[in-house]
C-alpha cells in the first residue's frame, strides 16, 4: 500500500467523522421487502410528545426518504477503499443473462490497468466487470415489457411510499388536491405500478449491472421528485478524495442521483472510486472524457474513441450517460444569432465536430450502436440538450426545440431497443415560457421523463442562481419534470465547495418538495403537517429534526436564542416571552370549545377536500382539544 | 450633545464606510423631471468595451432602478442626526392645504418629547408636522380622482421608465412577449398613467406629507413589482443605531420599502431616526405599539389608545400602516380547527381582543374614522391579513377568505375617501392554490395592489424560507401582486441579522424580477440581455457589475480564479482555458458567417416577437458579425 492510497484512506476516516455523523433527532430503519436480501433503507424522525398546555399527546415518528445510504447508518462499517456492499450482485448474478467478464473489454480500460504509475491512485479492490451474455438483453425496461417485477422494482415501490401506511394520525395524512397537469399519480406505488411506468418509458430506474452497490431509484413523473446533484473536479482544481467527499456530502443532504462531471487527469479512477462509493446512481457526459483522449481537439473525435469510452465507463458502473446525438449539424446554424450561442459542453464539442467535418453527429449516426451497449449493462440513456439556452434571451428557440424535437425521435429508437431513456431540459427561460418546454417535451417524447436544469428564470442574479432557478425548478416539477438538475450559488462564477453544493442541494429539495406538494403526490404533505404542529407547540427540536437541514435551523435558532432553556420555552424569538400569537390561538381553541363550535368549525373551516382514499376520515382529522 | 447620542453619531460614520461605499461600477445619476426640484435618481452601471474577439465594441452604460437614497451617492453629505434633505417639502408646501401645527396632536407624542430620559435617544432635529387644513383631503388619490398630476406623480413615472428611450442598441430590447394575465402594463408610463393608475385604485403612491425626505415610488400591477424589508427590534434584541443601520441597509441592497415592525421600548424615537433617514416609504403595524400602552394585555386596547397611536406615527410620517380590520368576531372561531391557528400577530391581537368583549373588531367599526386620519397625512392603508395561513395545512382555509373578502368592503369604504389602500396577503400556500388566492384579491379588492408575504410553497425548510417562499412569490407576482413582502433565512428561527437581510432581500429581488420578465414589462430584459452579452464576452467584471449582487459575484469568482489576470482571460473557472464552449460558439458563428447565414438564421431562430413597440426594428437586432 502506498503512500498516495493511505492519504485516500485517511480520507476515508475524516468522513467518518465531518461527514458522516448521524442526521440530529433521526435513526436509520429497513423496510423489508417480499425477500430477505431486500431491505429498504429510510430515515426515522423520532418526536417528542406535546406539551401539557397543547394536548399533551405522543407524536409518532415521521419516516422519510433516505439518499445518504450507509454513511448514515452508525452500524455501518465504511472504508472507501473497499467500497459499499454491492447489496443488488445476488439479483443481477440470479437472473442468470450475464456473464463475468476476464478482464475489461475497453481498450483504454486495460491500459489504465495496467500503467503503473496510476497505482497510487488506483481502486485497490475491483471485481471483474458482467456483460449481457450475447443476444441478452439485460435493462429494467426489457424485463418490464416480460412482465417481470424485478427485487429493483419492488425495492422502489417500498422507497417511494415512505412508509405512508404507517401513519396513523389522519390529521397527518391532511393534503390539498393537487393539480397533476394529466400526471397518473395513485394513492399508493405497488411494484406492479412500477413495473408498468418503465414498461412504458414513462419512468426510469437508472442501475447498470456493474454498479451493485446502488439502492434502487426510480425517476419519473408519477413518482417523488428527484434531484440531481453534479460534482467533478475541472483542469482548474480539485483530487480524488475531494471528489468522494463531496459525493458522500451530495447524498446527506439529498441527491438522489450525482452527476460526475471530471475533466481533469485520473478522470477514469477518480470515477472508480465514487463509483464503489456510491449508494445512489452516477451519471457521466462520455463526451468529455473523449474529447480528453484527443487532447481537447473536437474535431478529431471519433466513433472509435467515444465507443470505447462508453465501455469503458458501463463497465465501471455508470448508471446513466449524457449523450448530445440531438445536435444535428443543421441545427448548429441556428445558434448563431443567439446571445449566447451553445453553452452545453457537450453541445459545443459536437457542433465544432459537425462544422469541421460539415457531416451529421456520430452520435446520431451511430445511435442504434450504441443502443447495443446501453443495453448490455443497462446503462440509461439521459439524452442531452446541447443547444439548450444559456441566457434568457434565447429561451424557446427553433435550435433548442429542433433538437427536442429530435430526442423525441430518438427516443423512441431507444425504446425499440427496450432501453430506458429520459430526456435533457433547458436551461434560462422566463416563467411564462416554461410550461411550453413541458408540454413540448411530454408530447415529443411520449412521456419519458424530463430532466432539466433548472431553469433559472432571470440573468440577473450571479451568486445567487441556486434561487433563480429553484424558482423555474419547482414550476418545471409541478408541471411534470421527473428530475431536476441542481445549480449551485456558484454558477457561471467558479467550481461550487462544499457549502456551495449543500445550498444548492437544498433549493432543489425545496423545490422538489413543492413540485411534490402541487401535484398532491399522495402524502407528500405528512412532514408539512407535522413539522408545522411542532412549530406549533413550540416543539423547537423536533421542527429542526422534521426540516430538511436540521443542522442549520438549529444554529439560526441559537444565534438568537442560545440557551438549552429557551428550546423548551413557549414563545420565540421574533415576539418574545410576553406577546405570542400561538398562546392567543390557544385561547381562541379554548374560546372556541367553551361555545360548543368545534364540530361547526370543522365544517366551516372549509380545509379543501383532501384525496379520495383519505376522505373517509371525516371530522376526526381535526385535534381534539 | 449627551453621550448617547455622540454614540449615534459615531454609527453615522461608521456607515459613511461598510454600509455607504459605492457599488462597483456604478455612478449615481438624476434624471431631470419638469421642474428644477424634480431630479430622479437613477444608478447607471458603466461597461468596458467588448474584446476584439467577439467584435470589439463599445457597450452603451446601462441603467437601473435604484432605492439606495443619497446614501451611495458620493456627493451627498450624510449625518444621521440632521437626517436627509426634505426634497418633497415644497411640494407638499405649495399645495397650500395643509398647516404646519404648533406641536404634536397626539397625547403619547406630546409625553415622549418631555420626557428628559428620553433626551440621549431622541432624534435632535425635528421639523414641526404638517397635517392637511380642515375639511381638506391630501392623498395622491384626492390629486388623481380630481385630474392633478402632482410631482410626486411625475416622479415615479420617470423612475419606472428607467431611462429605456436612451437605450439605442436594438438588441438590448429584445424581449419575449409576456403573459400577464389581464394587467394593462403600456409600453412606456406616463405621468399621466400614473395619475390615472392611482385615481382608479390600481396603484398606491405611499407618501405621507410628514415624510417628505422620500423619494416617490409606485405600487401597483401595472408597475415594476416591487419588495418590502422588513426590520425591527424586538424584545429580545437590538437598539436604535442597529436599525437605522439596517434601514440602509436593506435600501442599499433594494428594498423599496421598510416596515419598521419594532415592538421594545424607545419604539416612538426608533421610528423617528428611522424615518428621518428614509429615502424608502416607511410601513408599520399601529397595534403593535398600541398593545405596548396597555402592557401586552390585547383586551385593554381601546379606539382611544389606537387613535392617539395612528395620530402619533402620521405626525413623525410613517407612509402606511398596516390595519387588521377584517379580523371579524364571526371569522375568529374558524381558526380553531387549523394546524397552525393565527400566527399574524396583529391578527392574534384582535381576536384575543373580540373574544375578551365578544364584540366586533373596533378597527373594523371605526374604520370610518380611520380614513378621516388617514386622509389628512396621506398615509396608505394596508389592509392586515390577520387570519393568513401559517402552514400549508391550513392555506386558502374559509377563515383565510372571509376575511379577504370583508378587505375587499373596506377597500371601497377607503376609496369613497380617497385614501390609498393595498391588501396584504399570504402565507403559506402550496403552488396549485397560490392563482385562486390572486383571482380572488382582484376580484373581491378592486384591483387593489396586492402586497404578499411570499408565499412560502412548503413549511419543511427551516433555515431556507426565503427560498421557499421566494418561489411562491416569483408565482403571484406574476399572477398580479404588486408589492412582495421579502422572508429571511431566519424566518421562523430567530430574528434577522445584516446577511439575512441581505440574502432576503436578494431572494425577493430575484422573484420580483423573474414576476416582471414573466409579465412582459417593457425594457424588464434590457438588463438579462446586458449582462449575458457581458458573460459570453468574458467580460467577467460587467457581469459582476450588471448582477444584483456584484460584490458577491466577484468574491465567488474569486474563490475559484482569484487572479485579476482571470478576469480578463477568455475562459472560465468551469472548463478551464482549452475546452471552452463560448470559444466554439465564435466558431460556430464564423462558419455562419462564412456561409452567408446570418440572415436566413435572423429568420429562422425564431425568437418570440417581442413587444409591438419594438417589433419594426426587425433582423437589426442580431449582431453584427
Amino acid at each position: 500500500m502506498n503512500a498516495a492510497l493511505s492519504s485516500l484512506q485517511q480520507q476515508a476516516q475524516q468522513l467518518s467523522e465531518s461527514v458522516t455523523r448521524p442526521i440530529p433527532g433521526s435513526r436509520k430503519i429497513h423496510v423489508p421487502g417480499s425477500r430477505s436480501d431486500l431491505q429498504v433503507p429510510m430515515r426515522e424522525i423520532v418526536l417528542t410528545r406535546t406539551p401539557t398546555l397543547f394536548g399533551g399527546e405522543e407524536n409518532a415518528p415521521v419516516t422519510v426518504y433516505d439518499t445518504s445510504g450507509p454513511y448514515t447508518d452508525p452500524n455501518a462499517r465504511i472504508d472507501l477503499s473497499v467500497g459499499l456492499p454491492p447489496l443488488r450482485a445476488g439479483w443481477v448474478a440470479e437472473r442468470g443473462d450475464t456473464d463475468v467478464l476476464d478482464g475489461l473489454s475497453s481498450a483504454f480500460g486495460r491500459s489504465r490497468e495496467t500503467d503503473a504509475r496510476l497505482d497510487a491512485v488506483r481502486f485497490p479492490s475491483r471485481l471483474q466487470p458482467r456483460r449481457a451474455r450475447a443476444g441478452a438483453n439485460v435493462t429494467q425496461m426489457h424485463y418490464a415489457r416480460r412482465g417481470i417485477i424485478t427485487p429493483e422494482m419492488e425495492f422502489v415501490a417500498i422507497r417511494e411510499n415512505q412508509r405512508i401506511e404507517a401513519i396513523v394520525d389522519a390529521a397527518l395524512l391532511r393534503q390539498h388536491p393537487g393539480e397533476a397537469f394529466g400526471a397518473s399519480i395513485p394513492a399508493r406505488i405497488t411494484p406492479e405500478f412500477v413495473r408498468d411506468e418503465i414498461a412504458r418509458g414513462r419512468a426510469v430506474l437508472p442501475n447498470n449491472i456493474n454498479h451493485p452497490e446502488s439502492e434502487p431509484m426510480i425517476i419519473g413523473r408519477n413518482f417523488l421528485t428527484k434531484i440531481n446533484a453534479n460534482i467533478g473536479n475541472s483542469a482548474v482544481s480539485s483530487g480524488i478524495a475531494e471528489e468522494v467527499e463531496k459525493l458522500v456530502w451530495a447524498i446527506r443532504w439529498g441527491g438522489d442521483t450525482v452527476m460526475d462531471l471530471s475533466t481533469g487527469k485520473h478522470i477514469h479512477e477518480t470515477r472508480e472510486w465514487i463509483l464503489r462509493n456510491s449508494p445512489v446512481a452516477i451519471g457521466t457526459v462520455p463526451i468529455y472524457q473523449a474529447l480528453e483522449k484527443v487532447d481537447g481537439r473536437a474535431e478529431e473525435l471519433t466513433w472509435d474513441i467515444f465507443r470505447d469510452t462508453l465501455i469503458e465507463q458501463a463497465e465501471q458502473g455508470v448508471d446513466y450517460f449524457t449523450i448530445h446525438a440531438g445536435v444535428l449539424l443543421r441545427y448548429v446554424p441556428l445558434t448563431a444569432g443567439r446571445v449566447t450561442g451553445i453553452v452545453s459542453r457537450g453541445g459545443s464539442i459536437m457542433a465544432k465536430w459537425c462544422l469541421a467535418h460539415h457531416k451529421e453527429n456520430f452520435l446520431y449516426t451511430h445511435f442504434e450502436d450504441i443502443c447495443e451497449i446501453m443495453k448490455a449493462y443497462d446503462v440509461t440513456f439521459s439524452l442531452g440538450d446541447g443547444l439548450r439556452p444559456g441566457c434568457i434571451a434565447d429561451a424557446n428557440d427553433a435550435a433548442q426545440f429542433g433538437e427536442l424535437e429530435t430526442l423525441g425521435e430518438l427516443t423512441k429508437i431507444a425504446w425499440k431497443h427496450d432501453v430506458q431513456t429520459m430526456i435533457e431540459g433547458p436551461g434560462h427561460v422566463p416563467m411564462q415560457l416554461i410550461k411550453e418546454n413541458m408540454d413540448k417535451q411530454l408530447r415529443e417524447c411520449g412521456e419519458a421523463p424530463f430532466y432539466t436544469l433548472g431553469p433559472l428564470t432571470t440573468d440577473i442574479a450571479p451568486g445567487y442562481d441556486h434561487i433563480t432557478s429553484a424558482i423555474g425548478a419547482a414550476m418545471i416539477g409541478w408541471y411534470g419534470t421527473a428530475m431536476l438538475c441542481y445549480v449551485t450559488p456558484k454558477e457561471h462564477l467558479g467550481l461550487p465547495n462544499r457549502q456551495d453544493v449543500r445550498d444548492g442541494i437544498m433549493a432543489y429539495r425545496i423545490a422538489a418538495h413543492a413540485s411534490d406538494l402541487a401535484k398532491g403526490h399522495p402524502g407528500a404533505q405528512v412532514r408539512d403537517n407535522a413539522l408545522s404542529k411542532a412549530r406549533f407547540e413550540f416543539r423547537w427540536e423536533d421542527q429542526f429534526h422534521l426540516g430538511l437541514d436540521p443542522e442549520k435551523a438549529k444554529e439560526f435558532h441559537d444565534e438568537t436564542l442560545p440557551k438549552d432553556a429557551h428550546k423548551l420555552a413557549h414563545f420565540c424569538s421574533m415576539c418574545g416571552p410576553h406577546f405570542c400569537s400561538m398562546k392567543i390561538t390557544q385561547d381562541v381553541r379554548d374560546y372556541a370549545a367553551g361555545q360548543g363550535l368545534d364540530e361547526r368549525t370543522a365544517l366551516e373551516a372549509g380545509m379543501a377536500e383532501k384525496s379520495a382514499q383519505f376522505r373517509d376520515l371525516g371530522a376526526e382529522v381535526y385535534r381534539q382539544e
